[in-house]
């Protein structure tokens, strides 16, 4: 039986040297989609990605471009956007992966909405800065208007920041797990999903703008479709501890005990290394296999070979 | 067995009154989303939407917002953005009209890719507006930059124009009925599907801007599923002969033969009742059912007691 491996892959991997066109992303997918096609004999692939340059982008499009007739997309709908966008993307890309080497492709992309809780405590402290720059009278006048939340951003302007709340559930979970046993390569939570709560009373799913993180939103669908190992795909072979000092280490094959411990000691970079570490080692510690390697090292990290592997035992 | 019904739904359907707001198609999308959840006690559903004026306002922002570093995305890309936005509107509120019903929802947004004929003759002669307008100008240094087909669009200013082919078949359709036979509702072609061709030696798939009719789409689609009834939802309860006139008389149940003769005689506008009829007549004559009506009368008319029905013997 194959396992079942949930690659979560960065929206930054698609865009290299910051080229945006939907001509340079497609390029680069077709290399996910060569290494998918490789794999996929031997396991079953689930590819949730992320968005932030792309959703970015829309967001700037949507806001510039928008007129009183052609009015823009709130954040929750390009998130939405950015999944066909992606998820085109790579859907092509592997299908002719598949095509080259003979064989009929069988590859969904699902438009998926994940589910946070409306009291997670992220909306309390939105952090996430989204979309463009805006100048200090514009940001408060959008805050007035709109309701956004603005911070001053680094010296560089102000923008809108969103929460980021955890995942708690997948809509289409069912849904993905039927088309992986049918034998298709499936590309779900896009983003991190498209952000949705349930209403109070009548359980009602609705639309929320905030951005979830895509690795955490990636090892959600990992337990929810019962994967035996996930993956954080990321620009760097192995996590390191002492990253960038002469006593840098790469982490091989750890405990999940091991890789709490270094998380709680502040080795690793917010919104870079950490939601991956944390991520995989909450996968791990469900007694299966949470993974940290960059593209080339897919395969033999898969086998064991290369990579830093968290296990719930080293 | 419950009957496999698809429906083409107008993009058109989405913006009342022109109203473009997420708001004010989300509200929309609860009716659609309250019709299929009462239907799919007795049919499977699959519906397959327009996007004229959602992919539309997508282009006016992706061109008028584009800059360096945040380039516009392709006419292709941007068809896959508006099923992302489109198809979670939809999937959000049929998921919701069950919740309401007390029932678990099962609903997928499928991103598709449509095969069309790379030597269709639509693409010698490119007819379909898409986009904002431009001065003459603006519109001649388009077409020289980027190889657009140009065209002056009724003394408004000029237009891009672009083919808009014939379907041929649906990348995703196996999964499309996976989907279904696991109880799913399913959304997918929307838009026409986004266009893509098979490369001639190598089969490969690529994108390719173009706009494919979205009824000639869902009729494809419903072949392509052993659908037993494909239904065109429009604004209104029939077709029409001699529609606007003293005479006009509504069409009900009529043979494909009736259909044709009709459609030769010139009794429907192209790009509106037109493609419907076209649609529906082309699914009955293989020995199926087409149906035109609205939504108000859908129900009555999948019960053979509304709308116009073609059927391949009256």
């Amino acid at each position: 039986m194959k396992k079942r491996v949930v690659l979560a892959l960065g929206g930054n991997a698609l865009q290299k040297n910051g080229e945006a066109t939907a001509e340079a992303q497609k390029k680069i997918a077709v290399e996910v989609g060569e290494m998918v096609a490789e794999l996929s004999s031997r396991y079953e692939i689930i590819i949730a990605h992320g968005n932030g340059p792309q959703v970015g982008n829309i967001l700037i499009h949507e806001e510039t471009g928008a007129t009183e007739k052609a009015p823009a997309m709130p954040l929750e709908t390009a998130v939405a956007m950015s999944q066909g966008q992606i998820g085109y993307w790579l859907s092509q890309a592997i299908s002719n992966a598949f095509i080259r080497r003979g064989k009929t492709p069988k590859v969904v992309t699902v438009v998926s909405q994940v589910v946070v809780d409306k009291n997670d405590p992220a909306f309390k402290d939105p952090t996430k800065p989204i979309g463009q720059f805006y100048s200090e009278k514009e940001a408060l006048a959008l805050s007035r208007e709109k309701g956004w939340v603005v911070k001053e951003d680094a010296g560089r302007g102000y923008r809108r920041v969103v929460a980021s709340p955890k995942p708690v559930d997948i809509v289409e979970k069912k849904s993905i797990v039927n088309l992986v046993e049918d034998g298709a390569i499936v590309i779900a939570a896009g983003g991190g999903g498209i952000p949705v709560y349930r209403t109070k009373v009548l359980r009602r799913i609705k639309g929320v703008d905030a951005v979830i993180d895509k690795d955490f939103a990636a090892e959600k669908l990992a337990e929810l479709v019962k994967a035996d190992i996930f993956v954080s795909v990321t620009a760097v072979p192995n996590a390191y501890i002492l990253y960038g000092t002469p006593e840098q280490k790469a982490l091989e094959k750890i405990s999940a005990k091991e890789a709490e411990g270094y998380i709680k000691e502040g080795y690793f970079k917010a919104g870079s290394m950490l939601p991956k570490m944390e991520a995989a080692t909450a996968f791990a510690k469900k007694n299966r296999i949470g993974i940290i390697t960059d593209i080339e090292n897919l395969e033999e990290a898969l086998a064991g070979k290369a990579g830093t592997i968290i296990l719930k035992k080293a």
